[in-house]
């Protein structure tokens, strides 16, 4: 195996291409492999050997490496922040309208960077990764990695590009837990920080959320506790993992924008509902069974589980005598972005952060999405986003 | 078997005292089985025969039938609506404090009663029910039933009881679908209505939620297509059902009275996470097993689905013309009571009841329970629900 990749992406059917046939990678990514002296240790107590960073930039990196950015990515999100869709990548940039020469992100005057989060199965060490001990898939034997883990890598990752400083570190959802544990980690390696649609801490309700998904794929027969890379072409644990990607679809969402967009139809235009049996599906259920059905052709099982234990055990407080101490560390400014109809992190989370900042003499602004997508938006209202950022960012240059 | 009985309450380990093998049922619960050749027209096209309906009562029915209260209980409640403990019974009654002598249903005023809903598991005719044919367990020859269907067959038992009109129908989440399908199936044999945390018809979001614990069962291997009343003892779809439980149990409650309840405790005490795994659950996690296990010992996976499918199907439109030309037939008083923290069942959906009642020219008051702890609170916020009860029921007296 080349970097970079795993035996999740090798037993996907990437067609006729032949991209992973290639000795290119898809888009621009690339890969920094710790040296096997350099073991990263993890929270748990474990360590991980030969740790692989995927990651793809964008702009050029000036002559005193000061403007660098960093871009975090959300719980199935990657690397390809920015960039056409490509042979194995098959869509374009999450935040492709934001990045860019001109754009909120100007990469004439900004080098960004988006790396694959550790644990990950986008080019990152993950469970689909060999192991270094037998070139066997982890599966199983993948330990549990944090959010503060995750940061851990990617510091490892800008020693390498040389990048002693981000101007910026930005992200989403899980992207803005790696925001603060940046701003609380290496304080002195952050010039601003901009969490969108997170929290300082997971609460009851997101955990929640979160072991409904895992119960599901751990009910998956085929999940097999985690060791089911030697499975038969087409087969794994699609359904559970398709199980936990509605619960996670329901929440990214908004009842109304449900509503308005599926209403009551039926999938099948069963109308009058005569006939209708137990599997029938209404039109919501189709949507949800095409997102789970996309996710499992992109999204390997144990990193849905690797990655979403790592949202739950986000509490930025832990080990630092609590939240208020932790975020005290953090004395760059802060834009906390909420989106107010956001049901997974409702906006008054966001709203904490802001106050937690200012109550510990850091500076915060808040600004309010306003959109009906829900928690989503931050992936859909591009204007909005962009002005949050373009103020931010034209202060810094 | 005995009327009321059925294949899944047979294979439930009741315990020392018996009640299964004696010749009572729990509490003063009765049967009607309808007669051969009174057969239940389902609006799925099917025909049910030999219908059971479980049903208890409470209070004297007056000479001319001029004071009978119905009840109509949520997705996994049953008949059991007042009275302690017994066995076979493991939980006092659902509106325990409010029926009785005296309090807000005061049973020396009504005679209450409530029923098991057709495609239960107490008692009323379901899928663990014998089929006529053979007397083998419905299991997935059951069909699809809808809310219409359970309240045709509660007229039925009414029309059994010589119960002309009910004075008024009561019931919370699914009962209050009931509560307004009886309004419209039967606007002259109701006086008054009071639908409680419910809908006029089912949202996307809310069918979402159902659709994820239904593909929960449906992914347990021994739910085995809805044939496994010959399991083992102690086998079943069960962790199927607790995963579905798991949704539903999240959206009953509240963002903040999680975080009240639970925070981010750990289940075993594992405050610095040192070493942690997969499966070492936060404490909301455990309260959510805990009600999975509860309700596993209590309720059956095939009941669950067709009762979950009911209430997704659920719209007092659907072949009426619309909405408002279903509730138009609506002409007594109802009293639409919505609570402010429910995410499930959230309030505008019983102000648009109250907006569409007076628009039709009916006469409706909203009443919102103040409380945190979401949809569930119609089942704790007694002294609310029985201030909104007294107001109306004495004004009927």
């Amino acid at each position: 195996m080349r970097p970079g990749d795993n035996y999740y992406t090798a037993a996907r059917d990437y067609p006729a291409t032949g991209a992973w046939n290639s000795s290119q990678h898809p888009g621009n990514r690339q890969f920094y492999t710790l040296p096997a002296d350099r073991k990263v240790q993890l929270d748990v107590g474990a360590t991980l050997s030969e740790v692989t960073i995927a990651y793809e930039t964008w702009g050029t990196l000036n002559s005193d490496a000061s403007n660098a950015v960093l871009l975090c990515h959300a719980w199935t999100g990657d690397s390809h922040a920015a960039g056409r869709a490509t042979d194995g990548q098959p869509s374009p940039g999450w935040w492709e309208s934001l990045i860019g020469p001109g754009l909120a992100i100007d990469t004439n005057v900004w080098f960004v960077v988006c790396t694959n989060v550790l644990g990950g199965c986008q080019g990152s060490t993950g469970p689909a990764s060999p192991h270094p001990d037998d070139a066997l898939p982890y599966g199983s034997r993948f330990p549990v990695v944090t959010i503060r883990d995750m940061v851990r890598a990617q510091a490892r990752l800008a020693d390498h590009l040389n990048i002693r400083v981000w101007q910026s570190v930005i992200g989403g959802s899980m992207g803005g837990m790696q925001v603060l544990e940046w701003g609380i980690m290496f304080p002195d390696r952050v010039r601003s920080l901009v969490p969108i649609a997170t929290c300082a801490q997971a609460t009851a309700q997101q955990i929640a959320w979160g072991a409904i998904g895992r119960r599901a794929i751990r009910l998956d027969p085929q999940w097999n506790n985690g060791d089911y890379y030697d499975a038969a072409p087409g087969e794994g644990p699609w359904e559970g993992l398709a199980i936990a990607r509605m619960v996670a679809q329901v929440t990214f969402r908004s009842d109304n924008i449900f509503s308005e967009k599926f209403g009551r139809e039926l999938a099948d235009g069963n109308a009058d509902k005569s006939g209708i049996d137990m599997w029938d599906r209404f039109e919501v259920e189709r949507y949800l069974d095409h997102h789970g059905d996309k996710l499992i052709r992109r999204f390997d099982a144990n990193s849905y589980l690797i990655i979403g234990k790592a949202m739950d055990l986000h509490d930025v407080g832990r080990g630092r005598g609590g939240v208020e101490a932790a975020m005290s560390r953090i004395q760059v400014p802060v834009v906390s972005v909420g989106i107010w109809s956001d049901i997974l992190y409702p906006s008054y989370q966001q709203r904490q952060i802001r106050d937690i900042v200012e109550s510990t003499g850091g500076t915060c602004d808040y600004i309010e999405i306003d959109s009906p997508h829900g928690h989503d938006a931050f992936l859909i209202e591009f204007d909005q986003v962009s002005a949050a950022l373009r103020g931010l960012l034209s202060r810094l240059h």
